[in-house]
């Protein structure tokens, strides 16, 4: 069981980042040719998932999670502790904080155009955790 | 691997448990120090995730879903079965049965705020259960 | 650890197909008892849940998928590539690639009506890949 902590910083207010260059690495690293990789986020306003990386994908789902939780409706987080950010804990709920993706000859099975993403919801810049364990 | 199979006696309609001590437990149990937790809800009208389980976040989640998936929608599943409960499998089919968290000296790796829950979508007070998987 | 990869023929436009049977079989033919299963789709524009797999879920399952990401919004995907399926990214990065489910008796634990799903959000028919992985 092979585990790497990677740091990034974020802009928060829906930033997405490509880990995909640090999962490699850190299955290449592992040394192990078949099993799988685990990528989590610590935290409650951050989640993971996998899109094509390129700004206009990027884009279409920051839209699509404003519709699901916008960021000025009313939420009963901000009432109770005055954050602001109800609306990212909504969005990183829903999104969810890890994937599994499968390693076949030391790399992650992954499409062609298919990157696996962090993204921050929070509501200010963070310095953001993600585990990436390969078993 | 060690499992544990919990039960949760829930209210249904959106009910949200949290289930992080019964995690913590049952990787104490297994004696692993590093390793992945697995959690999974059995049956098609509810789903795991983590949140600040806080009242104010636990409701926005709620009113999100509702928002996602109307209670009173129209919904084929109920014209077919007379269920009354197609809200419930949508919701429970976008939030997933199902997360991983890493576990490092004998913790899951969450962050301070954040919990693993259980969400039962379903019309009624059902008796849940959730597998804790620990690898 | 056993892995499998299984091919479906889909017509895309969010088609929806039952691979719980090819789960089962993988798990079997893994011959383990108890551990964990990962299902898997490579591809940007396809997602794994798990739902009562039946008509009126599925059509219900679409229809959300359908308020969430319209197919006729404006996507910046689609301004830049032309490709038309801006609204299959988002989709499949909301419902994620990935699910784990535990492994009994050499069975996975589901529900009784609870199916593994794919879900094809493209635009076209397509040959989707699914990794099934036992550990």
């Amino acid at each position: 069981m092979h585990r790497e902590e990677i740091e990034v910083r974020t802009e928060g207010e829906g930033a997405i980042h490509d880990v995909t260059e640090e999962l490699r690495g850190a299955i290449e690293r592992a040394g192990i040719d078949d099993g799988m990789a685990h990528v989590f986020t610590p935290g409650a306003t951050a989640g993971v998932t996998t899109i094509e990386f390129e700004p206009g994908c990027v884009a279409d789902l920051q839209a699509a999670l404003e519709r699901m939780a916008p960021r000025n409706a009313v939420y009963e987080h901000n009432r109770r502790w005055g954050d602001g950010n109800g609306f990212s804990h909504v969005r990183a709920a829903l999104l969810g904080p890890s994937i599994s993706v499968p390693v076949a000859k030391g790399s992650p099975i992954l499409g062609t155009w298919q990157q696996v993403i962090l993204v921050d919801f929070d509501n200010k810049p963070r310095e953001r955790r993600v585990v990436i364990s390969v078993t």
